[in-house]
């Protein structure tokens, strides 16, 4: 299909929207902030601003979809969502809405942890890789899998959810109701406050990004909890591997920009827990694309949906 | 296809073959303990026997193909096999062998644990399910995963390596070379050792099977050792789960035969390792299916090789 698709990102901290044409090429982009406390209306409100904002800054092109990659949990495909971090939508009609706004084109709605997968198939670091693990490790930690080049959804298009493999059976308490699953762990927010209980900023709020750069300066607690980081992330990536028999993981987010702070230590603990040789040829490499990339794979659901769409 | 398929499971016990049907209707059935310390044409002088002797019983037919369940590693799908169980064969070439034996019919060689999954799901436990993982919890740990409705072989076909998830971080050693690895822990002769070491048959060499009949009656060693390799199967379940989104979980195995002394403890850990609303529904039932279930597999890769032969 030619023509633009629109493009909408909804996380906890922002919305962002542009047009995505059919090679993948992003414009018009514009974010705002997600309102702290609104109620579900007015998010609906802020959201169709901010779509009529990116049209007009387009120049009111005719598209040929919405895709949408969104915070999760979802029903999927009929994509009502309730994203963790945005407490005025529960079970919101977020596909049914724009449907009404669109009408006469497809609005696909998945995981904004599998949009960034996807996008990174399509024409990041997976480019023309059959298997592979798409992650981000942030305020959340989730991911997407593609096997024999198309993308996993799943019984109930929940496929992906690395964050709650368990890596330490002994670990901390999950938001999800789970234990010792790797978001417990390695969530920045997780990582700050582990290094905040051993004396790192120890009179503010820090952030997950103030830890990588006080970890890049050299603290050796902010340090440290990015090793942990690492490690549990390399710990789930040697199950997945074993499990899916992958030829690659990409690995993005903010925390992922840590560099080597978090990917040393992941590959040490990759070393340790993977012996297998079918599992010794994977690569783990960065994301290479940059973070608009949960709107290109929104995009994509309908520009490649023969591969990333499996709904109908 | 119609007629029948010679079917062949390769252990490190015994070498079984049978002929199958299209129903999945297993005849003339017969087994040969696998030659201790015996070399590669040794090996192959008794395979050979063995099927001779299968065919006669089954009045000579005219057979379609030969599938066969193996010990892993192999190479896939060429498969030259690397039994851990059989030091007389490594990277011996069976599928080739069989080949030249066998001339103008497919010859396909596929994981024992794979074999137990896709029969359970041919016409065990799994049937109609489009998204399950069928494991075995035996002398090792392995299995398959089903994924929309067909066999995931991954990048090398070794995908279903379940006893290599890490269950446990700072856990044992594995044979695979890593650490922690499920295979490590719940293995029968590692629940036998476990339970060995803490007073269980401190005079004698014992075996998981040995272990499952005095837990039934009730010793409390061989319990917690039954208790312990539970949980480490519920751990990994768990990240299966979250990772694959799934419908089912079927295992089978020696060990699982323990009934509720493995499967309490298992939906125990369960419980405390799974929040998310899409696992709740995941059901974790035993095999469906008979010790043959490996043979009745085998035969599927070509009674149904459109859902369980990707290689062509």
């Amino acid at each position: 299909m030619s023509g633009d698709v629109l493009a909408v990102d909804i996380g906890g901290t922002k919305f962002a929207a542009g047009l995505v044409d059919a090679t993948g090429r992003l414009r018009a982009v514009h974010r705002t902030p997600t309102r702290p406390g609104g109620n579900a209306e007015e998010l609906w409100s802020d959201l169709t601003a901010l779509l009529d904002r990116v049209l007009a800054a387009g120049g009111n092109p005719d598209i040929i979809g919405v895709g949408v990659g969104s915070g999760g949990p979802m029903r999927w495909p009929s994509g009502e969502v309730s994203p963790l971090n945005i407490a005025g939508w529960r079970d919101f009609p977020l596909r049914e809405r724009l449907a009404d706004r669109h009408p006469g084109i497809p609005v696909r709605v998945h995981n904004d942890a599998v949009a960034v997968a996807i996008a990174e198939h399509w024409l990041g670091a997976g480019r023309g890789v059959s298997h592979m693990l798409g992650m981000v490790v942030s305020t959340g930690v989730g991911g997407g899998l593609v096997l024999g080049g198309r993308l996993l959804d799943g019984a109930t298009g929940n496929a992906g959810h690395i964050g709650h493999l368990v890596v330490d059976p002994c670990g901390p308490p999950c938001v999800c109701g789970g234990l010792g699953c790797l978001e417990a762990v390695a969530r920045g927010p997780a990582l700050a406050r582990w290094a905040h209980e051993r004396g790192w900023r120890a009179n503010g709020a820090a952030t997950g990004r103030d830890l990588t750069d006080d970890a890049r300066a050299g603290h050796p607690v902010a340090r440290a909890a990015l090793a942990r980081g690492g490690e549990a992330v390399g710990v789930a990536i040697a199950s997945v591997m074993a499990l899916c028999d992958l030829e690659l993981v990409v690995i993005g987010g903010g925390i992922s920009q840590a560099g080597d702070l978090l990917f040393g230590p992941l590959r040490a603990a990759l070393d340790r827990h993977t012996g297998l040789e079918f599992t010794e040829a994977v690569r783990v490499v960065p994301a290479g694309l940059g973070q608009e990339s949960g709107l290109v794979g929104a995009a994509a659901l309908l520009h490649q949906g023969a591969r990333y769409w499996s709904a109908g």
